[in-house]
């Protein structure tokens, strides 16, 4: 049974901490938080302690850390986490500063300890299905991925001006799952954004609607398009063209039911947001993390794609400014 | 905390006892079963005891008792459990004998204890938001029910043989949704059925593929397609008709990915069985139950619908034999 | 080029005329109606002559005549142009009364003359598509077929009055698709119906709403739904279930708009009645019948099938007027 | 009745011609090719006459002329067919270089002549139908626009090499589409293009898979993905995004039938090509300009819509070569 600390008890902490006590080989033993009475509910209602990080990093028994707190503390987190031995899933992004996140990889490669990254997208059993096919060479060799991902409602002004933006705040998603899908980094990338949904967004200095373009060496392209805005809930889709055919994904929906009337035929939604559309994506996660730790699989998602994703959205930002292709090799530097 | 004891350890009991411990205000405390090993591994991986079903009804401090052993102690048990002052939840169907599920009914009735029978489907949440829909009159007066339920692939004859036969054991789910979505007992009932899937099931006198009508004394109508066998997984769907328009529940796909082709487009298949197509169901009926024992809601499939699906399957049994459509009043006596 | 003469200038007329028209081997020549009015302005469209019944009969320059004339003249229509020398192609159904359609079934056969009943729907190309494949063995063995057939709104009740009733106006149609489905007629009829749409039509001793279940020699069973309405349309779809799958042909619709919106995701309805559906089955119809006179293939609807089709409404109605089970052959004496 | 001179056929040609002749309001009178066997093998199915275009430029009896030639022909038959004093549709694009188009569209305005360009797309009843809505403001503001476009299989290399390329030849439907779709020119074009499909194609100095973004000047999105091959059939599609939901318009299958087995759940393909996808659209074009030179409608795609359309068509040329956005003001020169 592996004993697991929390570092962070918001919303996205709650998600991660039904997971971890769901899985049979994995408890939770101890919770922190900035806000220590939030860290105290949830340890309760999951039978851990509420404890502060120091501590929770220091016990020897913990075998590993999960890092849902704020973006920027991941980098840090990370490396401490790492240098005191315990095993780590840490939510994206690793940091809105790639030097950061660079530097990051850097301080944990000699500690030799194990770091994934929690792009959850990977594990949504669609997604999945999707990409099994893909490799399995159903459609011959991959050529042109398209994303579409919009969320139901942007989010607080507030937030956006701290988020680092579209590109590394959400699209960052889909930049992992368009390496991750193509099996590659893109060459170059190439970005056109709009403030159209909340002319608030655009005097924070973001965007809220994006299309982005990846070119791989090979030729092969993906194209991404984000909007902060789909009242009709959470549009999260991929379709990829091969040689051999076409592989859509599609969104999941509230429920089967359709009903023809006089006025047409009205069928459910999508699922309205990550907590619904993801949930069995969250547990997925968890247990390939449980699975990494124990030695079964090597980590689906490592600290470097993390790295891979955020010099993307490094990328999309500064051709979203420039009107010009940018390329990855000139963001890594 | 409800404190709870388990009768039966197997397939479905299992499927129950994790409903027991993951809902809030429910502790699984006690399995039972003929087999005790099964018994004691079930109560051990929920931090149960086993015990006999003698002691867990004999125990005052147990609250309410989920009875899912084979059918033909269902009516005791019912007794015997309401008798010693639980509420209980029996598995369908009552009993397979009409007469004994009358006599149950009325040897229950003195004790005043809630019983509420494990019609699994009314708690789909697809049916349940059609059903939501009809009753809120959004296709006006229903006025054509038609159900769909094709199991993936038969039984083994042995169970055939003590099942009661495809309308008590099969068509008894399909009897109650109908009389649950059209807010009725039927006044006749007209059945077609043959043995055509596996010839050693009509060897067994059971039929393996049946179409039954449902004639409602205010004209409605509504008929049920049944087949042992359908390779592509659980087939399950409904759609009613009114007088302004269809409603349709769907299957619940293995997900959404779809492959186009030079030779087709190919989807998914429906989710293979009951325990795939109806987890969350059998979440959402315990949760009910809970409900129900707590008074905060009444108990929302009771035994008078027991008997009611069971006196209609009688009802088919008969005119699938006669050829003649049966009255619901001549098979109720 | 096969010169026609058109008996009957009413709306279905109109219809055939364009097929025949537009073919590239037939020629359109003279039109006949009861309304003589109508014949020329159907005929002045087409380059044709408006002429009689019996100058259309008599003159021997012309290969082959359409009825579309009214149901209680086909059977003297059909011998007299038989005796004539002409090919018919004739509509449905051949006589409301079993007895004179068998009587005139026994007139034509010393003509030898082709004589091809017009079941259009055999002509659609979804349920052409869906037989091709059930005979090319793809769902294995055929077991159970269900017809969904509603008209988007039910017709005016002097109509009814003269229909012959729903079975026989109506479910002919589905009558025929089932014995052509399946290959064979059937053994045994048993019906239910209501009327439950418009009382009037009850009144007028008509059913508006029906089941019925058609169970064949070797066990396998046939349902067939109507209703005379369903306010979103024509609902015209067949589900074929075999031992090997499941054969579905779904409706065909306005468009292929959808628009989602936090109220839901709408869609288009289905065209709205059988001039929109089966427009294009008219035309394969026309020319099936024209590869027919031509020799180059036997035709594939004959003057036994609409016997046939007429027996089975006779069973159909029979039974739902008893409640019992109707044998065919008893129907066919 | 209109008198129509079709000049040009070819493929495209007898398409148009069977329109025109299908139409009630105009009438085929001459057919011209510079392969004269080809416009008298025409010519006769249609009862129209084979001439010369100066023969039919010259008829002051031709009353418009339809002109489906080579591309190279277009910008000269449209300055003499107008100088001529004939309405003109011209199939797209309108030439393959933007001064020679923008020379035409000068020459063009003093003679007060109707030209139509045939962009065929914007009369699909799909897309029609979805711009109607959106037109009527069903979602709201429109904001992201997605345009997929595939082709089933690339055109030989020799078409290639004299095509103008992916923008020009291809996409320039798209980039028509989506000017039309949003109700305004873009303000910048960035191109994204590959030859991965056939390598001869690259060769030939063109690119087969191509994703383009174009930029409005109030901040709304287009993006356009084009591929030479979807061996699944052809794949057209849009989605617009606005800001009170999603419009979407899918494929036309080739039928309704879907196949559920032990492998999965099999539909039908897209149509195949533009001939079975649009032969509806071409209809309905003709009908438009049928209208339009009746008077009763305005032109519904003018030559300024064509020149516009090639325009974008240079920008994104320039942009693929260049890895810069270029604005369509810097085209135009």
């Amino acid at each position: 049974m592996l004993k697991i600390g929390l570092l962070g008890a918001g919303r996205i902490g709650n998600v991660h901490a039904s997971a971890i006590t769901a899985h049979p080989a994995s408890q939770l033993v101890a919770v922190s938080d900035v806000n220590m009475e939030a860290a105290r509910k949830l340890a309760a209602s999951h039978g851990a302690q509420a404890r502060t990080t120091a501590e929770i990093l220091g016990d020897a028994s913990i075998d590993a850390v999960l890092i849902a707190t704020s973006t920027d503390t991941h980098s840090d987190l990370i490396e401490a986490a790492t240098k005191a031995g315990k095993a780590v899933l840490c939510e994206k992004p690793v940091d809105l500063s790639l030097a950061r996140a660079q530097a990051c990889l850097k301080a944990v490669a000699p500690t030799g300890r194990l770091v994934m990254i929690g792009f959850n997208r990977r594990f949504d059993p669609n997604f999945a299905a999707l990409k099994a096919k893909a490799d399995a060479g159903q459609i011959g060799k991959a050529e042109l991925l398209s994303i579409t991902s919009f969320d139901p409602a942007p989010p607080p002004v507030a937030y956006v001006a701290v988020s680092g933006g579209l590109f590394r705040d959400m699209m960052i998603h889909d930049f992992d799952m368009a390496c991750w899908l193509m099996g590659a980094a893109p060459a170059k990338v190439t970005a056109v954004g709009s403030s159209i949904v909340d002319p608030e967004i655009g005097k924070a200095g973001d965007v809220d609607t994006a299309v982005v373009t990846l070119h791989f060496a090979d030729g092969r392209i993906a194209v991404i398009q984000n909007s902060r805005r789909a009242v009709y809930g959470y549009d999260q889709r991929i379709e990829l063209l091969g040689s051999g055919g076409l592989l859509s994904a599609g969104n999941v929906l509230e429920n089967t039911v359709s009903m023809a009337t006089a006025q047409g035929v009205v069928s459910a939604k999508p699922e309205y947001f990550f907590l619904e559309r993801y949930m069995r994506a969250y547990s997925a996660e968890w247990s390939a993390f449980v699975d990494a730790v124990q030695g079964k699989s090597k980590p689906p998602v490592t600290l470097e794609d993390g790295v891979l994703a955020l010099a993307v959205a490094e990328a999309a930002t500064r051709s979203a400014k420039t009107g010009q292709t940018v390329t990855l090799a000139s963001v890594l530097g």
